[in-house]
């Protein structure tokens, strides 16, 4: 049996209802006690994940957590150290991978389509930034924003990112400078297979949800297009033109969010690995950690400076 | 409350699930008699169409009616009167005026984005033939898969055609022939309001499901392109290249079916008028009636021929 | 060596110019005199077309003529007779076969990449309609403007057309119907080959030039989209928008208008057959007056009707 | 007058028919020589460009010279002198500053069309590296190719660069790595107004010549698409293909290199400033040399470590 709980009443609840989990509790602790729940889903604000994450572990559950597990290393490797102990599957919510444009990107690479991988590029920018009080306990953009993209990386290439160089800036709003954090960063990722990766992250792209990656490879190369409401193309006297994309997540990610929970569930059923393991959460991590660093010493950083493997 | 029965025990159980309907019954007579129920589904095989809503319209139930309603005109008739002495509501499955892309283009129109309609086109193609032995009973191509282009014509311009003509021929399977049917046809449509539109129909596009619309107004013209899987593009050292449309009617339209659906509980609920009329399910009947006399007589076909208005 | 004459001085001279021919006269009659002329572009207006291919070949030069040869069936036969008594070469001035869109359909059907063609679409409609003036004396929109579609049909499908139906209408500009043309129409093609087509005109598209052909083959599909300045896709706030098409034919049709003069010279200066021929010229002219013949009689017209073959 | 000379006489005597320059000589000192001679085109050899543009500088000829001037500063320096000195014009021949995309794209950002830009990424892909001779006296791939982005990135934002940071690898061809250089490279550019941009170079997509920019801006994005040589979409029982892009830059740019000695020309004849000047042409080459810097030393290099402005 599934279930999930914490957090408010309400959302829980609405979760419960559109994934079909027949269970909702007050507290977390009422469902890691019970012993008919197999395993939890850690839903809740980011610096809960970890302590969480610890709980349902020790009380032998399953557990689906979302991005990121802790916004420091030690608190990440002390959740992933308890799971390991309880022998307990986990799973982190990097849903992207699931969605079916990034999941072709990933199958062209893997079925070598494209030849082997040498250059790639994601471009992943927001309709609009968040409140400046999210902001403050977000963990700062590579954290909260750009740990997406760092796991999509290494989805991608199916490789580890052996340096980052950062380029950011406050471009968006002076805000989110002043609580400091940046909005619009450039983001070179050199991988251990000497794929050359850059990320570029905006807090506002005026014409909406921005999602795309490309990569090049020695036999081709393949790109995605964002996603759009529909498929109508109006020519008048001025243009040809057609409605904007998709506007955020919960419109462009809708699909990706079923399959993650279908993927932890088969996972759990059938007692197989979960595809997106506790080490791909730290990963994008310590990854968010270096580019931090580098943007703060102006040069690019190892990312053994920031953690061991 | 709403439910659905007869035909096979199993279908009526997946569609029950999958549109959360409660209920399922053996017999179409048990829902019927049911003072419970105050709708039904009619999405059995197109010869019980018309009788099953003469008994639900007796019970009282209001009623969506897959298309379409029959093939004859004066069975269409006959529910329609029932419907009407009934009091009740009826909604035709002509699902596609739910989907996004035409629906965006209704919308262009009645805004006047593209100006007064001068001509519209359809294509509508399907990924292969069904089996010969389905042929047999559709009631003709016409009758079978142009009856929603039919539907779709007067929904995108939104009046009543005036006369048709047909050229068609068997090109996919001569067997398709030999079952007195057609494959492949173009008919041409004269509107009322002298829009002049075609609909292009073949039963097997080797490249899967074509389905598209464009329309030329007096300020501009709008125009949908396919659906696709994904949004990814490859490009290699032979060709550009992305992969096939989405394959077929229940992965293109599957959130129109949800749509259609909603719109009719919404109409029963709230006591509005559904969305698409017994008239709209007569009409589109008159017209295939039109297309098949037009092809028969090599002429063009005024629709009073067929049937008055 | 090739040489023009007739027409103002200045037009010569500067399709002299354009072309690199170094010999510009005043009047025909000096160029079909001259012993070191071996082929003439008669590129005069209409009226004056069937005249000068007679005297011409009388002349024993080569010919190119522009579209159409002459408006009525025994003009044009009295010129065809002409050259063909002369031993000449005579090449029509259909010019959009030459163009890098629809040579490549063209290849592809030939090269069977679509399989056996089945359906085939022809947009073509002008920015703006011409003059009044002008359309009075242009023979008609069939004769003036389709004439290059009926030429694209044959062309494109390698065969010829059995008979012609002809929906059309006064959209554009009701001064067009009172000099007795047409500005808008639907032609259906059925050809001896049993391919279904459709022509889809338009004296004025508000959004510019639009030139655009597909087939449906029994093996795939192949469509080309309109030619446009740049590649540039600008998103704003609004909406994702590209600028418009190139506007009209001398931008759109430049490439093969020289493509078309190379062939022909090459055909000249090899001594081979020219690509566009005679009869080419007299078929198109012959779909145009069963077009106008179906338009007044309200149903299709075999083309044996209008014209021996 | 314009005129040309150097190099073999075949090449001279082509680029003379093709532009219409009608004096070709045997070495340029006669053509320097010639007092009816105003202006001359350096399109010689790179380590002969400093030289040829001093001599034609001190004769008193505007000059049009290829790019780069030379692969040193003090010869760039010197040769922009002598320019200065005698009062001449000189135009670099940065030909994509002309393509349609590029100036499209310029054209949005100058007009406000997406706002202020905040990041920009350039693409710059060869279908195939040079040959390994070539290579060795290139000047390596920043002063050989990516000039071209250098001065592009300079063009598009209309600002200078502060730093640049390079990643790049051997990952096309060993030898090109034996011969001292590089040939796939991703360049982080910091401008002064703060934009941050990228440089994608390979020397070889196997798919062809891929040219691409894109622009995000506090009001939108621009970005442009690869041209092809033609519009047709094929569609078969495998996929939804196109022909490959215009192969390179003979092919993709042949428009540019007309527009650009226009531009020269007019220059020229009106007495205006070139559109393209020495300083843009050392500014790229300064950004070149600080590229190699930041590869060899893998950190960020500010121009100025490299060049006073």
């Amino acid at each position: 049996m599934l279930a999930i709980a914490d957090v408010s009443r309400e959302t829980a609840q609405k979760v419960s209802e559109r994934c079909g989990i027949p269970r909702v509790a007050e507290h977390a602790e009422e469902i890691l006690a019970n012993p008919d729940v197999e395993a939890v889903l850690v839903c809740s604000p980011t610096e809960t994940h970890a302590d969480l994450v610890v709980k349902a572990a020790k009380a032998g559950k399953h557990i689906f957590c979302e991005k990121p597990i802790a916004h420091s290393l030690p608190k990440i490797d002390q959740a992933l150290l308890a799971v390991k102990d309880a022998g307990v599957k986990l799973q982190i919510g990097f849903n992207r991978r699931f969605d079916a444009n990034f999941a072709r990107v990933r199958e062209a690479v893997t079925n070598g389509e494209i030849g082997k991988p040498q250059m790639m590029h994601i471009i992943s920018r927001d309709p609009a930034p968040p409140t400046i009080s999210y902001i403050k306990v977000s963990g700062g953009i590579f954290m909260d924003m750009t740990i997406h993209d760092f796991d999509m990386a290494r989805f991608l290439i199916g490789d580890e990112v052996e340096s980052i160089y950062t380029a950011a800036a406050v471009k968006v709003d002076p805000e989110i400078g002043k609580a400091g954090d940046l909005d619009t960063a450039l983001i070179v990722l050199q991988f251990k297979n000497e794929v050359i990766g850059t990320i570029d992250n905006s807090r506002k792209a005026v014409y909406g949800y921005d999602q795309r990656v490309e990569i090049l490879g020695s036999d081709g190369a393949i790109a995605t297009a964002n996603c759009y409401p529909n498929q109508a193309v109006i020519s008048n006297a001025y243009r040809i033109q057609r409605d904007l994309p998709l506007n955020f997540f919960m419109d462009r990610y809708t699909d990706s969010f079923v399959a993650e929970m279908r993927a932890f569930v088969t996972a759990v059923l059938q007692n197989k690995p979960t595809p997106v393991t506790g080490i791909d959460g730290r990963m994008a991590a310590v990854m968010g950690l270096a580019a931090r660093k580098s943007f703060d010493e102006r040069r690019p950083v190892r990312l053994e400076e920031v953690a061991q493997a």
